[in-house]
């Protein structure tokens, strides 16, 4: 067995991915709708207040293309906490108008971690700000799962640890190339979901997902060893841009 | 051909996933919803029941994300009786606002047995544990189904015996860590479903669903021979949480 | 080109798979739900009458796990005989309740087969025994489709024929252990759906289907060659058992 | 860059397949679904007329299994034309009980033509028979897209032309052989659908789809290089057939 | 890591398939169906008033065979402005009788940039127009999605940036042969959506289409690193083509 490199793992992730029935939606008269709204937006103040307490985080955006409309980002403590903002989600008038399009459960993961001995990580403020983050109000938000391949000689899992780490060492090397212009939370989801990590990027100007996806492609831990299952890109919203989004007619 | 290795089947396991239609959920009103739960929790009670008499086994659950919304895993010791389950849970009314969003067929097995001369290992009470098993009343559970591989150079089915046998004791030996944290169930589907095998994962804390798969996949067998289908998690629930969950305006 | 070994063709087969709308048919009346049910057997008994005179076959199974409630398996001489028995069971009432899961469109092989000079082995009655075969009434069904890899080194297409003989050979061998306990349609599908075979195994123990699945998939033909489809597992039932199954509160 | 062969491209070509909506069909009175029928006859009648002018051809049949119960196959010059034969189907009543099952969208063309100085192929008789073919009038018809290879040594374009030339010819041989029994149209479809070509075949006697296309998969071209997709097999309709097969109670 | 080739980015770029409701359609009456069509005019009348402005371009097309009916394409200099288009468009009537079928996010990209000191190309004014393109008023379209591969010893992120640039290069002078036939955009979506490029080519005639893939895909750059996804082929239509196209009786 290859020697496993040490993580350490903070806060539960749901990314809830919703495309709208707007035929439905527009069926309702103007109070009709703007009750649902107002229960939705009740629940997405409570979900705002649990941020203001620093015991989770979250998110709305809009997505672009058919793949969804929506994007409800949650972060708990607990996979119970997240599943519940799932659950009551899903109880609002607002959900009779949505249909489910995609999601993806993780954990927010710090990889390649230097145990030393006798500091417990988790006391660490700095690492503690990594594993419960606050996500950043950047103007737009992109999601991609992936895998590191297993396939003949290109099988990350059989690499040294030594390797592996240098590997990574120089993929970081490409990431801070962006300080300031991404921020970025890799989460784990070995377990969880279908694939081994969820990469969230948080940026003001959508070209630097390119950029940065595009370069990291020929970082070797990318070219040879990375699987990317679909992306999605999309724009935060507020409560108004949110309340005009749903605007009809 | 290679030579086979021994293995002992228990009792067929069906996981069955549902999805909840919370929109016609909704439109009952609460004497109905409650009269449909409680038919619903009648049925529950029977597979508890069998449970006692330890004639089979059962376990709800509730998943996170979107690929389901409840886990109904039923073990018995007949594939028709298996059927059972899944079409008594089919005609109760509580199905008609449930949509089928997943399920396996497999059958409890004990593999790389090696057989003793004039001993029926099916009356070994440490066996019977293991083939008959009453499912774990822990917090949460996690579900994947897998193949071994067969492609080019890292073909499963074409190592001798021995290799085999060896690669699958290091795959132990990395399970034992994990003693008192997870509890595993493997259950074989070569010949019942899409894939070779099952894994049920029991654990109170769903960190170590991630530890153990994360670790595990840097075993050789898992690394080079292991291909992975999707992954569903989610917490157990109660009667008393179901009705709580199922609770709506 | 790789000689062609020498096939010999019976009977078409369609695995007509379909579920279940329990909410549609519990809204029914019991009156109404006979009706439909005796329009049902009424055509069931059809096809058992074109049994009864061998010419087809015909067998009724409820399949377990969400992939389908019910099979209808017939083989019948032609292909427009053969699309007549899905026609037919599509104009009854009763497939108001049904919503098509899964079928496969194939013929019964006989491969390998010598030919000897100035024989008709279609006038053989063991060869007519195979190629027109009457399902057995076993309580268990399995089926698979499956195609031979043409993958890099693992391209069975491209093996000489005293290879591929060979191959079969010793997986006949494997097939043979099973006497008595599997029966074994292989039928053709190349030309006709999306893999090159179907196989449809017959067991009064399921657990046989799990045994000489995974054994075989040890022998090399399989194990370099095999690459398999979806696999269903169900139960055979009579009229009384259909009858039971359909009914509802 | 390989040098590539030419090709003479003639008449577009749709493979329309559609599932029929029984229920709602049958909810129809005697009347009313004769005067869909009408409707429906009165625009193959359209398209036979096309065919009888020459200025496209025509085919409508009946599938075997679920993937879909009628084939609408129309031959016109230019991709508008193609196009108009969908709409025109989708505007009469009748596709009102037609679910859209699968559809190709590829030209005719003839490969591997080597040019003459001073000669327009498309002058020929024979070179125009190939290109706007009338389809046959056979029993059955069968339906499969295909691409080749591009994996490891497996390569088809970084061949040298004169060996795909070589490969195609052997390929050729083996069609040869079944000349009297099944009639072929290769149509070309990269840039127009996902599949490089599409293989409609024509015969009297659906066997020998499965002779031609297993006798053919021993071809290198086909062992090394050949990808298929889905096959689709059924029975060419008359007018009568048609109104028959769509007679209910 | 290997160099990165510059790119230069321009507007951003979705391609917005739709499949229309026939039936529903039809259900209206002539008033209400003109009513719905007219809104829909004054959307495309803005789409076209931004495209006069140079702020942006529009683009829509009938699209052959099952995959959709109907392809809206819209550029803009924004992700949000871009996300608005399809808003607007889901916002109307029309949209009540359009089904989603695909869609994809992408941006001009003007690849192996080589930057000049000094410079800012995008003050060049061929730049601009390649980045910030009017869409060609040519007859026909077709778009696929793309990646390079990186397989074994086919990965295109491995090779050093002289090599890519000479293969791209090579490509390049496969697709001059085209000029006057074929205009081709070329946008990225590395980060957007689930492929690295879009490719968007128009013509007079479609059969350029097939003409112009095929001969590249034996270019080596795609030969042996190209990935195919889906490929949709339409035609141009004016307001007066789309009204006729949505006359039903």
């Amino acid at each position: 067995m290859s020697e496993v490199l040490h993580t350490l793992d903070g806060w539960y992730v749901l990314h809830d991915y919703r495309t709208i029935d707007w035929a439905s939606w527009k069926a309702l008269n103007t109070e009709e709708r703007q009750s649902v709204l107002d229960e939705l937006l009740t629940l997405l103040r409570e979900w705002s207040s649990v941020e203001e307490q620093k015991k989770g985080s979250t998110g709305w955006y809009t997505i672009v293309g058919q793949k969804a409309d929506l994007l409800f980002l949650n972060l708990r403590p607990t996979l119970e906490e997240l599943g519940e903002t799932e659950t009551a989600l899903n109880k609002t008038r607002f959900a009779e108008f949505l249909i489910p399009s995609y999601s993806y459960v993780s954990v927010v993961e710090l990889g390649n971690y230097l145990p030393k001995e006798g500091v417990d990580p988790y006391e660490d403020p700095v690492v503690q700000n990594r594993l419960y983050p606050i996500l950043p109000k950047t103007n737009n938000v992109c999601f991609y799962p992936m895998n590191k391949k297993r396939e003949g000689n290109d099988n990350w899992y059989m690499l040294p640890m030594e390797q592996r780490r240098e590997l990574m060492k120089a993929h970081g090397m490409t990431g801070r190339k962006y300080a300031g212009k991404i921020t970025q939370i890799i989460s784990g989801s070995t377990g969880f979901d279908d694939w081994e990590w969820g990469v969230t990027l948080f940026a003001d100007d959508p070209i630097q997902f390119k950029k940065i996806v595009t370069e990291m492609r020929f970082d070797e831990v990318s070219a040879r060893y990375g699987e990317f299952g679909e992306f999605l890109v999309g724009s935060r919203i507020t409560e108004e841009q949110l309340t005009k989004y749903m605007e009809v007619g």
